[in-house]
């Protein structure tokens, strides 16, 4: 069988999981590495050609799928509607509120040259985004809950590391037990940003700085804490290492409602993640083979997992799937 | 709008379940019911048209799409490929072992006419097999486990109302939680079916009949309950139909595995279920709107929910998908 060839773009966490999940897909192969920086500076995990990022289009013909591994803010933004130009791409963007901008310039993108690009693929968006349609077709009549956690924010670690007299941080996203409870017990409750979780900060400070005025900047930091019950803990920088060097993460998407005749149903799906990047880059990897059978069969522009039937995920092949999963 | 027009055919539990779900969906209505008993005899409940099984083929180009609410041991297989050459169909067929041959018989018989079929739709199979398909592709190494339960299942309660001296008879499938608690832990563990599910009983015995016999006669029925630690209590009618009255069920998909270095993923849905038929039903009524869309885009033949994109079942907008959903 020939494999399908798959290309990284960007060698960060999501680009290394990639060629990690990869080694586990017998179905496929990574062809090379891109980077914007040195390729001589870049050590990858196995063994693979480094590539600059301008010699992508030396590529066209030798990879079918390329997966971006960039970040939301800057890089996917910039960088798909290039690459999608020359490749079939899928990506993990994953700002909510500028995806259906990022969508009709995807879709654009990928038309000009008739190829497909899949979008915000990962588990949320991604797999969660599935559990939220899938459930609330399945059921008319109810109310979707998404929790987070208990895992990493890297955006808010950030944040407090910004503060000054922070030297490190990390920041767990705990998503309140109570407030699940009461979801699963049918209540049907409506929930406040401060009532579905609280946020756990673990923070290594400059010798001498004001402990107290950090922990008040942090807690009172707007959109990242103020809404939230938070609690900061000092830790000395070996304790961070030791204790909380991990990238973990997971959730819960919930759908709890009722039939006509009052009968109440509950849908649940969690994942529990030892590396959130990690998992994503499996999750893409999937999709790539979806985008590669798609496009085999001309299917163009910008896709998400709404528009992707799973038969294209699996390897087993559609006979195997109904015998085997159905 | 034009609403998705509906037929059921087959009106007990199922056919009742589907008239209550499509009632919960705004863009469908239920046009007529189609029944093997006199129609004089059938009370619906809700208002609607009831027919004889022999006049579906007057209701050509009247209804869009046919739900089929009859069993799965010998309704379906008679009915489907019936159907389906006048109409494009729905339905639960849920014998596992005989999926394939009914595919092709399905397949077959909806092409000639140039309809869609879309099979085996509900909860297992359906959701769940979608669970093990999405879990299977996203998670390359690792284990998949369903369980079934707490839940009525109505073949096993059957087949200890047919032991002499049993009037009525209900029987729960009960997963049990120490091998849940297993595979949660990522121990992987090989489990046999005895280790998986348990089987309770409660029987209503008639006056004077020899209980030991009976409770010896259940435990050792073969392929029902021989390979399972089963327990029987025998209770009066009146306990039965005030506390065993109702037709919960339930279960769990669970894939638990790993990436290439060693990171552990647990990725798990559940169900909690007042009634079986009543959210099959529901599931259906979802199914019933992506063949109504999928016939209009040209798709003919047998399909099951791996064929079938999720944006197909959403009653929202592609854009409102991305929007809200994604």
């Amino acid at each position: 069988m020939d494999k399908i060839r798959i290309g990284i773009v960007g060698y960060g966490n999501l680009g290394r999981g990639v060629q990690y999940a990869v080694s586990q897909n017998e179905d496929m192969e990574v062809v090379a590495v891109f980077t914007r920086r040195d390729p001589a500076d870049v050590a990858t995990v196995l063994p693979v050609r480094v590539e600059r990022y301008e010699a992508l289009k030396e590529y066209v013909g030798k990879i079918d799928v390329m997966i971006l591994c960039g970040g939301s803010a800057t890089d996917l933004p910039m960088q798909s509607s290039e690459v999608v130009r020359l490749f079939n791409t899928v990506d993990s963007f994953d700002t909510h509120a500028r995806i259906p901008d990022y969508f009709d310039r995807l879709d654009a993108a990928a038309k000009e040259t008739s190829h497909l690009g899949a979008m915000s693929i990962g588990w949320d968006p991604g797999l969660f985004s599935l559990a939220r349609i899938y459930f609330g077709s399945a059921l008319a009549e109810g109310s979707t809950y998404t929790f987070w956690g208990r895992g990493v924010s890297q955006g808010h670690s950030d944040a407090i590391r910004r503060v000054r007299g922070v030297l490190d941080a990390r920041q767990y996203t705990v998503p309140v037990e109570s407030a699940l409870e009461r979801v699963r017990n049918g209540e049907n409750p409506d929930l406040t940003t401060r009532e579905k979780h609280t946020r756990e900060c673990y923070v290594v400070a400059e010798e001498g700085a004001d402990l107290a005025r950090i922990e008040r900047e942090i807690k009172e930091m707007p959109n990242y804490f103020s809404d939230y019950d938070t609690t900061v803990h000092f830790i000395s920088q070996e304790e961070l290492e030791e204790k909380h060097s991990g990238i973990p993460h997971g959730g819960f998407v919930l759908r709890s409602g009722k039939s006509a005749t009052d009968k109440r149903f509950l849908l649940e799906f969690s994942l529990k993640l030892d590396s959130n990047p990690e998992f994503t880059s499996s999750v893409l990897t999937a999709y790539a083979r979806a985008v590669y059978r798609l496009h085999r069969e001309g299917k163009i522009g910008a896709v998400t997992v709404f528009d992707i039937a799973p038969k294209y995920l699996s390897p087993l092949t559609e006979a195997q799937q109904r015998k085997e999963l159905l």
